[in-house]
């Protein structure tokens, strides 16, 4: 199975642009919307709404409560994400390529 | 002078976060301002709010109108910007490093 979230769960993400430094993705779900398990490279997200979500990695569970208009760093990780907030989550992933696409690791949900 | 907004600019653009792979700024005007010339690396705008700007490079001039919630490449280009419309201007850039964060050559205006 697929790990790359538009494959995964297109239903949620879309693929605004892309060239061959970035993929840009758009995100957009429901409270109670839950996602299967998918792979994001080292990515900037920008919020477009304000957002509570549970994310899930392995054993881990980390609960982020997000305002509107955040710009946060997201290292390259495998997870799983609930909305877990009372509004839809709106978000664009600025997906990096090449030497800064890199490589599972780092930290776990956004920093 | 230095062509690095944050420099010239610094009462519209700051730095949210930095890394080795992005530099990410914050850009915020209000209808009338006028930025001085700064130069852009190759970038991913998001746009946070709704805007009209006008925007020159030399000789060249391009007028956008740009919805928030929008994910556009603006590739690296010196320019200055005027905002032209009746609101605030607000976005995020995603600037690139290393082979991504590259040349003068490509296209004006976001894309």
């Amino acid at each position: 199975m697929s790990t790359d979230p538009v494959i995964s769960n297109p239903e949620h993400y879309s693929v605004v642009f892309e060239n061959e430094f970035v993929r840009v993705l758009d995100y957009h779900d429901f409270p109670g919307d839950i996602t299967t398990p998918h792979l994001h490279p080292n990515s900037v997200m920008c919020t477009l709404s304000s957002f509570r979500r549970r994310l899930h990695a392995g054993p881990r569970v980390v609960d982020v409560d997000i305002q509107a208009g955040a710009a946060m760093w997201l290292p390259a990780q495998e997870h799983f994400g609930e909305n877990t907030g009372a509004t839809p989550t709106h978000v664009i992933f600025v997906e990096l390529k090449g030497d800064a696409h890199t490589v599972l690791g780092g930290g776990f949900g956004p920093q």
